[in-house]
């Protein structure tokens, strides 16, 4: 018992420390669980297995199990894998990125919800979802008077405490105990008509404390646990990495230039993934000095920016790193204090903060359409491959907001600009900025057919920018109006790669 | 001069009056203008001709003249009309219903781009646009130190004034005097990063001052006018709009029951037209009492429930009434003045406000697809009928978001509710209620398999049920997999609407 003694510092709550096979007792088939985890930290790594093991003997015995399950984000193999795999769940939001999760979303077999992440809170507060039986919930500690140390991620935590009937802890002992006091969580928003102002100002303001609180009589099990995170490795920027995160940097110098952007820019966010990091990367060599970041997921380039010196403070709900960000960041958790805050996701991904501090968004896309329409989340119009995340959230509050992409993709038989996006995430209305390896498309003040130009131009790779100039040219001779259109074309791109394994025609 | 000196009370504002076919010679060739005007409220009477007049001129002259022009919404045949039929407008934001103009935007001879009205004024700020020439703003007085008495809109108007090189006023004697103190509107909401909160907590919250100011050397020219608003009339509810607006309202009724919504409901937001306006004049023989308004635009419904002490208060950017419903206002001007307040529309609009007051958004559509997706602008998919206006900007952040409409169009060759919207403006994300005549649709928590469930069987009409499950069936078992679509099939309908005018098959 001695790391419970490190970490577990109340008694009571030590009292209740438990197998996660004992504490998954308190999971019934039909409950509802808010579970804590944010783009692959922060989540719960024992107990999943151990319900998903339930799971697979009440199925074996002729019995029904099944759980609902809200999350803060994505999670890991060993907690929306598992559970998955047993076909435990249901019903799941709001964002998922888990390889067997997904296949049996796309099944069919699991009701999926994709939902703005800034949403989730306030639903579950509204009473949206109906009654929370059971909060699981990652700490890295508990404090001797029982208040909650987060872990590496925050998510929805403080509302799923709040939510919940019953909650279950998970300390887990893989995380630096130095981690106390890095969260800013405990803050009442309410529901309307009392809500108030959220009264962050700059990036790195602190509204309320850094521990959770919880009744303790609601907390039913501690479960002590010592695993990593999930760690995924980032690639090294590639050369179209390269060159979208340059066209990005010279763009921001020539707005630094005529006066629209503060030298030191405006707090960045940067969404999950290669090409995002990639942008965060590309600005270590920059001349911008005294960055911010208020971000939802902070990955390994913008810690590298704050190690580097780069960016003066940074807010986030979650901190995904490669193990060898992991390593890095551990090394330098007592310079990196009191320049990283991480809050409820409620907080990072709220319109009225990203608003009034003017965000630059940029995010990741599966394909934009030439009029500017984005999608984000389905591949070829039916297969879900995450969700929308906070892409939404940051995009339509956002000073500038970027979508990225390569041209092309699965060697050039995928154009990611096409003539209809197949699934709309993110409209016209909220896209300012499309990126490629090619170029860059300014779409403000601009009417759709502008747009057309502008994108097939600047942004579609030089395979297909004639298919596209012929589509627009022949929607528009057809009678198109605002925004020219052959309806039944529209989305046979997507129709040929499904059936040829190209957009190309042959 | 009775009128100035009872209007224009300012000494060196009354030496600038001047005719409008002289103030329109400051307006050149290429110009940009921020001219004011809201759903048909508080645009400039008598400019917008004398420059058409001028263009016209021009053109016969064999000279180029046009301008850009960003209002606050729609104005009138006698503001975008007149203009666009003297082919004098080559940029038009962020909102237009003027059939001319409409018909230009969708020839392609007007560069329109529709925009949601919270990001115009952030936008202009910011330098998107670039430099603003002339601002034109319709007034309904002027102090004698110089300060400047809104009419029934704002829309853009500050914003407008700070912006432009040279302002020309319009003092319209038609409005009533007594509109003096209704507007709260000098607030500076800064750029980021220094932005504070907007410390509106309660809709009838005031934030700034009721006049607009102005740097009275910047004011070229002060025209006098004494011209009606739009003042469209208002159809009678018809049986459609009874059966929407009960809908909602039972549904209000077991809300407040299961203790989720206060008794006296929360702000309520209603966009234009004759659906929205009918639920208002439902909630007129409802239970609930002390209701608020959060709105953009004011229409004769929310008007009638002030009047009959039904609403306690309301905020609006503009009022847009029928000619009865304008003689109300103005017959109990007295009694409304602390009833309701006018802001600029970024006030109206914000989603720091919208989503902390809860407001419960209700919008009319164009149509639904099966998952959740919203069409509220194109007509089969290319065809520009005005535009997203502010339903973005409540629905996104609402409490509750609703759309309404009938369920077909056309005596039933056109479904509201379609396989695919041929146009997104709100995506599966922010639609949580499709309401039709023949029932409701609660989206909130669903899988876009079970959305589609619930639309076909709720919301469509029976005429289209079978064609609606047919379809989903069939995509289904093509193998759709987490949004089931026929990619091919998905908009055929209304390419056979273009093609035989009948969504039907014959």
């Amino acid at each position: 018992m001695t790391q419970a003694a490190e970490r577990v510092l109340h008694a009571g709550l030590r009292n209740k420390i438990m197998s996660a096979e004992q504490a998954a007792e308190f999971i019934q088939n039909g409950m509802m669980l808010a579970v804590t985890g944010f783009t692959g930290a922060g989540y719960p790594k024992a107990l999943p297995t151990a319900i998903a093991e339930k799971a697979k003997a009440e199925h074996a015995a002729g019995r029904p199990f099944s759980v609902g399950m809200v999350t803060g984000a994505s999670t890991a193999p060993e907690c929306d894998g598992v559970l998955a795999a047993a076909n435990a769940v249901h019903f799941r939001n709001p964002f998922q990125s888990d390889p067997t999760l997904r296949n049996n979303i796309n099944a069919g077999n699991i009701a999926y919800q994709d939902m703005h992440l800034s949403h989730v809170e306030q639903q579950m507060r509204q009473g949206f979802y109906g009654e929370f039986d059971v909060a699981i919930v990652e700490l890295s500690g508990i404090t001797a008077d029982g208040k909650l140390i987060p872990a590496m991620g925050i998510g929805h935590a403080s509302e799923a405490i709040k939510a919940a009937k019953k909650v279950i802890l998970e300390v887990n002992f893989a995380q630096s105990a130095k981690l106390e006091g890095m969260h800013d969580v405990q803050f009442d928003i309410g529901v309307p008509p009392h809500r108030k102002p959220i009264n962050i100002l700059h990036p790195f303001d602190r509204i309320g404390t850094p521990y959770l609180e919880c009744d303790l009589d609601k907390i039913v099990a501690v479960v002590l646990t010592n695993g990593s995170d999930r760690n995924s490795k980032f690639t090294e920027p590639d050369d179209n990495s390269k060159r979208i995160a340059a066209q990005i940097i010279d763009f921001f110098s020539n707005e630094v230039k005529a006066g629209r952007l503060p030298k030191n820019l405006l707090p960045l966010q940067s969404g999950v993934g290669n090409v995002a990091n990639a942008v965060m990367a590309g600005l270590l060599d920059s001349p911008f000095e005294d960055l911010t970041g208020y971000t939802e997921v902070l990955q390994d380039g913008m810690l590298d920016l704050i190690i580097a010196g780069k960016m003066k403070s940074a807010s986030a709900t979650a901190l995904s790193f490669s193990p060898d960000a992991l390593q890095r960041f551990n090394d330098n958790i007592d310079f990196l204090r009191d320049k990283l805050v991480l809050r409820p996701m409620e907080f990072t991904n709220n319109p009225e903060v990203i608003r009034r501090l003017g965000v630059i968004g940029m995010n990741a896309m599966i394909e934009a359409d030439i009029y500017g329409n984005v999608n984000s989340t389905h591949v070829m119009g039916t297969k879900m491959m995450n969700g929308i995340g906070g892409s939404g959230d940051f995009t339509r509050n956002a000073f500038f907001s970027f979508f990225v992409s390569p041209s092309v993709a699965k060697d050039g038989a995928i154009s990611c600009i096409v003539p209809m996006v197949s699934h709309h995430d993110h409209t016209e209305h909220d896209v300012m900025f499309i990126v490629t390896e090619q170029g860059m498309a300014d779409l403000r003040c601009k009417s759709p057919r502008q747009r057309a130009q502008l994108i097939i131009n600047n942004c579609a790779h030089p395979d297909y920018r004639d298919m596209l100039r012929d589509y627009y040219d022949r929607a528009e001779k057809a009678g198109g109006l605002h925004t020219p259109h052959l309806l039944l074309e529209a989305l046979s791109w997507h129709q040929r790669f499904v059936e040829t394994g190209d957009m190309r025609v042959k």
